[in-house]
């Protein structure tokens, strides 16, 4: 297949993204968030809350193209709440897995291009994975302190779980840290967060 | 409100853009598309499809920002068909206000680079704005390739309008247009696109 076909199928393939559904609900009809809606968010919330996180050298195309690709690989791997234990025993091998089938539709160097991407912000090393990484955070977080704490009304989930899912943020973008601290105790003052379960 | 407390309140607005529904279906399951979803393909499409266009200088960073804030004055002033003559007519007038009110929940600077981006990617001008309108163009194309022509079948659309729609990528993307002649005719073979009304 010529390498603008492949990269075609790549995009009509990618559809399927709209059908994965996650655990957080929308604001308005509490109806659950898609994987793309969810990569759309954080794309525009990169672009405004840029000057928040701690370094800012950091590079903002590159962080822009982990969020909008960060969950292609759910296309066959799904997506896995991320306070079920059990499910996250074997995501990573299911997400590399649909990583290798996803990408190998694109011509070799963007299948390089998309791997490397993707496993830069699996590895949260660098400036960029952490930035991209304290978004993906901070959004769903966002969504619940809108929609009464719709996932953290989930028996598995209490206050200390929810403060340590953010902790990237502490040191990466300590104004949003705060943020995601009043949130949460406003959470627990309002009885959609418990504090033990 | 201070400068954070107005980004995050601009970030738990555009939440409603997911509502915006657009005439597009979903490849998988024929429901309509929604804005987010489609800004947020437009934006892949911006990493992957880029070599395309015709000139190599363009900002990948800037076309990005635009793909993906480009829909968010339909949050108050809705999704407009684009065959649609009547809607058209006060289209941009009730976007500029629906921009107006929008952005200025953003802190003066931003509001003024959401300005900046979106009244760019309308006129069409630059090198980014003609690629942005480029990939806004082809996504519905790509869609309708693959549900049977769904939005062409409407009374209103023919093969003339689908091509004058999409003659932006002529000249801009030339690879891009060959296949969009080539996705049009076929249509037109299997009788998902009539050739006149
Ligand atoms: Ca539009």
């Amino acid at each position: 297949m010529g390498r603008l076909k492949r990269q075609l199928e790549f995009i009509i393939e990618i559809d399927k993204l709209k059908h994965i559904l996650r655990q957080s609900v929308l604001i308005q009809d509490r109806r659950n968030e898609n994987d793309a809606e969810h990569s759309w968010h954080l794309t525009v919330m990169a672009m405004v809350l840029k000057e928040h996180f701690v370094d800012q050298d950091v590079d903002l195309l590159k962080a822009m193209k982990m969020t909008i690709i960060h969950d292609l690989v759910e296309i066959y791997a799904g997506d896995t709440f991320c306070y079920d234990d059990e499910g996250n025993g074997d995501k990573l091998e299911r997400e590399i897995e649909s990583a290798g089938k996803l990408f190998s539709i694109l011509p070799e160097d963007q299948e390089a291009e998309f791997w490397s991407l993707w496993e830069e912000f699996e590895e949260r090393n660098t400036k960029e994975a952490k930035f991209a990484a304290c978004l993906d955070r901070m959004q769903p977080l966002l969504l619940n302190s809108r929609t009464e704490g719709h996932t953290w009304k989930r028996p598995e989930v209490n206050r200390d779980k929810v403060l340590e899912r953010n902790m990237i943020l502490k040191d990466n973008a300590p104004a949003l840290w705060q943020e995601v601290v009043e949130i949460v105790d406003r959470a627990v003052d309002r009885g959609q967060l418990r504090v033990t379960n």
